[in-house]
């Protein structure tokens, strides 16, 4: 949060300066620990170990540099994702931001359930109500117009929680992990089963992530010259589900090299991982984030009704996956402003 | 073709101080006249004016680095695509080397005409033919093993008229091009109607450009446990056709963000021109590689039956995009070995 985050906003407001001083002084941190936010447990150990193997030039685990791909499911890896993921929640806010210009909605599931805040309704119309709503949301605009909805949905939305911005419930930890990585020749992916063009707009101000460096969902997309002016159209049509199996495919499709190392925090995430781990050669790193932490953030795994951690878990047993505990590997969960 | 692929093949053969001391000629030469290959005529200047106010800081027409995406095409633009697209060329060869596993090709169009040679009878197949060519050519297999077969092909395939390495037929103006902009602070994309998987293998040693940066048509593709060990399976199915109106689409899937200066060669490229440059906004750039030079290598244009180039070229004239006229702006097409 702290370094990315806060340099990218003091230079747009021209306070360079600071910024730079804030800089200075971060990676003077940096060098003495470049994970200060984890604890000396194990797998702290294991992830610096990783890096010093890979980086370690006449090593038999060397790897050259343009191969330092490292890729990191979003929601519950990188940020919150309880109670629910924050682009429902983008969702939810849509649907009541436009319910005026929809009066049929008042009568129309799952719409209905939106506006009258019943969360139980609005589960019961399941996944296919849930396209519905992404669709209604997502779709029918220009890929511009759906940019500019994102950014500033983000600049104001609050979690109810913690009532704080969503992009300031990044975890520190793995914001560092994501620096460290960088410094050490990798290129960062974001593999979210979230929609592509949700994460886009932030993630390189919030994790450093530029826009060419996130996979995720998506709807189908079509060109248009609208008055003399070509447009991408967002059309309300699933092209692609980045999440469990997907994920594998989603990585090819975008980046064209088997990751070195994954890190992602539930069952949507096991494809990705035994894509980047299993290949019997060389060295590699799979690491799952555990919600142990019931006080700080949340407790959820294997009986979850939401982002379950499962068959991952039992998976990570099985393939030598580093398992964080939040509660015990983690100094800080949040960065305190 | 000089600076990086032999820097890259002498470098994995151990002579990599000759390779750096090469590197170190090609450096130098760069900074007296970064494009020696091209004339000082008016595409050249139009280039470099381009470049110089888009990294000059402070001046209205600056591009912060992140933003600096240039997008090729590839076929016509980078590498020779007469008298047949390599990828053709490669699903022929495909189709003679499997032939003795299908002895019901002997009698089944359009296999029957590739073994046959005749031309004609696969023109007539028409785009049905072609589409069963390559799923038979691309498909039922895994990923990996698809990556090497290209990998094999493009080793020791020869182009029938120079007879040489197809990787040898790209165009020394634009290897000097993307390096230009690449010292630059660009990322350069190929954006390929090619497959992103024939293209990817060669791309990063052929033209700098690693695999994360190519973005191309495709075939679905899906995971699969086979014998405990994560495969891409290529299924016998479209997936994305990355050319004319899918260009931006595809772009935009990769990359995210709008280019500022596209390159192409034929009316495959005109929507990629627009959704680059017709923005109305800050300084952008557009360029046509016009095939004029008959003696050197091909004349073709607005008549020709393939690789056509008529709408774009009009589009050229009203959009002020740079035509570079082969014969008389390249004083090198290849460079000579």
């Amino acid at each position: 949060m702290f370094a990315v985050h806060d340099f990218l906003k003091s230079a747009q407001t021209g306070a360079v300066a600071v910024a730079a001083a804030l800089l200075l002084v971060t990676s003077a941190k940096a060098q003495s620990d470049p994970l200060p936010s984890w604890n000396d447990t194990a797998p702290k150990a294991a992830i610096v170990s990783f890096v010093e193997k890979v980086t370690k030039e006449g090593s038999p685990d060397f790897v050259p540099e343009p191969e330092r791909i490292a890729v990191f499911d979003n929601d519950g890896t990188l940020w919150v994702e309880h109670p629910m993921y924050t682009q429902l929640a983008f969702a939810l806010d849509r649907v009541k931001a436009e319910a005026a210009a929809h009066p049929e909605w008042k009568d129309k599931q799952p719409f209905k359930a939106v506006l009258e805040g019943d969360m139980k309704a609005l589960a019961a119309a399941g996944e296919k109500g849930l396209v519905e709503l992404i669709m209604e949301t997502h779709a029918d605009m220009t890929h511009d117009e759906f940019q500019k909805v994102v950014s500033e949905w983000i600049a104001t939305a609050r979690d109810p929680k913690f009532n704080k911005p969503y992009t300031e419930l990044v975890y520190q930890p793995m914001l560092e992990l994501l620096a460290y990585l960088r410094a050490n020749g990798f290129k960062t992916f974001i593999v979210s089963g979230g929609g592509i063009e949700f994460v886009r707009p932030w993630a390189e101000q919030v994790y450093g992530v530029p826009p060419e460096q996130v996979v995720g969902s998506s709807i189908k997309t079509q060109f248009q010259m609208r008055d003399g002016t070509p447009t991408l159209f967002r059309l309300p049509q699933v092209n692609f589900i980045d999440d469990k199996a997907g994920k594998p495919v989603g990585i090819n499709a975008h980046i064209g090299r088997r990751p070195i190392a994954a890190f992602g925090n539930s069952d949507g995430d096991l494809e990705m991982l035994q894509w980047t781990t299993m290949t019997g050669g060389s060295v590699r790193f799979g690491m799952l984030i555990h919600h142990t932490d019931a006080d700080r953030e949340y407790a959820y795994d294997r009986k979850s009704e939401f982002g379950r951690l499962d068959k991952a878990l039992d998976a990570a047993a099985i393939n030598n996956w580093t398992v964080v505990d939040m509660k015990a590997d983690w100094k800080e969960i949040f960065l305190e402003k």
